[in-house]
């Protein structure tokens, strides 16, 4: 995988680069849709790739082993020729599903031992098996095991948690090196900073993950509940001192303003849930601001969902069509709106590129931010 | 509306032809997508148009008229314009959801007096008023209000409700006539055949609808339970009466097979849940037969759904991961299930076109019909 940084702007410590992979370019600041289980929830591959414009998809290593498993994976060739997808995939560790899905886990020196949320069934996952299993799906960027702090958290523990993802990362890596690619394409191996939101933790963290001179460097433990302030500041300590020359990803982040901020700090890559689980809600993000689509106010309003060109069914169906839809439960009204607000995710990564390339970035993004957060 | 038969089968009563509305020619015989809500389930306009070939769709009048309603429907300018969906639409009546979704209804003479199903809201549905309802869509077709009887069903309770089926008809036509399109485009309004499963009553039933010289002719009342032979018989009865220049259209019907056996008695055009609904719970239809892909067996079935060109989805995806995405309940395994099964019908029918231009109509459904059947 190579990394090239094509523009700094010079108002903030945003970069556009470009991430070579050997499923493709992808270009940064890059928003990856969550493919949970192998699949984009209610988008077809066609029309990620087709009207959404994704170069990159994330899965989720809990899910995909647990179903379809690592035994169906192999033998489907892994993820991508499984889910018919030939651009690049990230996998995470499978960690923070284990600490969120599953209510009978246990955490030791050896890893996560976890019962199955799905049928109980008894499982562990340790830094070693984790890069086993992410080098089954055959993911283009492989994620460490680590332990991803709630908030709030004691500084005892979010220190003890950290030096354990960093005992971990060391197995980790230790194993990825002796192992090799199942299926002909080269894999990446992203060390996580941790540390909860103390300052001194992150930049230890991050000088501690910054040594081990990976393709790509990720944030991780941000975006669990903590105020908005303390996420920045804690992604600032940390994009400092990680690497200049490697991509830094900060893992489920978050609403669009978050996003734009963070860029501003130095990140480039991104992942949420957001846009699809809020789109099935009948939540849109546009240009203009959040629409909640099942309010009483667009019935009749048989305008474009968004008038901008930020998605081929913004234009094409109405807010009363598609309010109509989602208080229906047709899943057409889930299907438009995670195409929309995907689509309007990609469009402002795009607008960012654009922005950081002609150094207006900074005052883009200033102008920007009220919008994103109005409620129409 | 112009109807234009181009061929007529030598081996059975089957017909090729042409039917020409307002919004696009539509050759026949036809199966028209469900799209009850104002949405075929869980599939977009632009899929319905490119990826399944969809020349007509059918909307459901109870459902339309209870959300979004009337109101909305008139200020959106019609069904075509809300749903952004410019081509042909047909509309059912209404009183056969009425009678199948509604626990709390009456019939009487001026019609179904009955409770939402949604929210226990009181409505009357009468001949007229359907009419009404149905300008407003504004469908293309318009169906007459009829009583659609059960089986099994007594032979006076099944001429009673023929004869009122009738006189409804009557009412229907007098304020369809004297009542005029609202957008524009120009609709039609076709009668219904009841009689439920005796000879004597279709007959009566069919000699009368024809009478009224409507442009079109639906049947109704069958596949509602009675065994397939009975429908035959009673469609054959029917389709020998009805006039031969006029598009004859079986409503709810149905299998494939059920669908090529009709084609054979003289049927034009078609309407069931069946490929989506099936769809959606894991049963696909393929030129070679059944399969239900919930199945153990096809787990590490890596080979395309369905190795003929019947579905662009078919190809693209693996059994494997169609059964991976309905298994863990995706709601891409839903889409892709329901792209594939009406892309198939809708490649039945232009299969049984080609061999009603041919002369090979017959040979080649009693060659498909085992097939078709078979459970893989």
């Amino acid at each position: 995988m190579k990394f090239r940084i094509d523009h700094r702007d010079l108002g903030s410590a945003a970069r556009a680069g470009e991430l070579n992979t050997d499923h493709g370019v992808i270009q940064t600041p890059v928003f990856m849709p969550v493919g949970t289980v192998g699949s984009v929830k209610g988008i077809s591959q066609n029309e990620l790739k087709e009207q959404i414009g994704a170069k990159i998809i994330l899965g989720n290593s809990y899910h995909l082993y647990l179903r379809p498993g690592t035994e169906i994976l192999n033998r489907a060739g892994g993820l991508h020729k499984f889910m018919s997808w030939n651009l690049p995939i990230l996998t995470d560790s499978g960690g923070y599903q284990v600490f969120s899905l599953s209510n009978n886990r246990k955490i030791t020196e050896k890893g996560y031992a976890f019962r199955s949320h799905i049928d109980g069934s008894k499982h562990i996952f340790t830094p070693e098996s984790v890069v086993d299993i992410q080098r089954i799906i055959g993911s283009n960027i492989i994620m460490a095991l680590d332990e991803c702090t709630p908030y709030p958290c004691e500084y005892e523990y979010a220190k003890n948690s950290m030096e354990l993802t960093h005992r971990w990362l060391e197995r980790g890596i230790i194993h990825f090196e002796a192992s090799r690619p199942i299926y002909g394409h080269s894999q990446s191996f992203f060390p996580i900073v941790q540390g909860s939101v103390y300052t001194d933790l992150r930049k230890q963290s991050a000088e501690m993950i910054s040594s081990f001179n990976q393709e790509g460097n990720a944030i991780g433990g941000l975006s669990v509940g903590e105020p908005e302030e303390q996420m920045y500041e804690m992604c600032e300590v940390v994009t400092q001192i990680l690497p200049q020359d490697k991509p830094r990803y900060l893992m489920g982040v978050g609403t669009p303003a978050n996003i734009l901020e963070s860029i501003a700090l130095g990140v480039d890559m991104f992942d949420c849930v957001m846009p699809t689980r809020n789109g099935r809600n009948g939540m849109l993000f546009t240009s203009n601001g959040i629409i909640n689509i099942k309010n009483e106010k667009w019935k009749d309003d048989f305008s474009p969902i968004d008038e901008t060109e930020t998605s081929g069914v913004g234009k094409q169906y109405s807010k009363a069509y598609l309010r109509h839809l989602i208080n229906a439960k047709e899943m057409l009204g889930a299907q438009i709106a995670s195409i929309h607000n995907l689509s309007f995710y990609m469009w402002l990564m795009n607008e960012a590129r654009d922005k950081i390339a002609n150094n207006t970035f900074a005052d883009w993004k200033n102008k920007m931010l009220p919008k994103l957060k109005t409620r129409l």
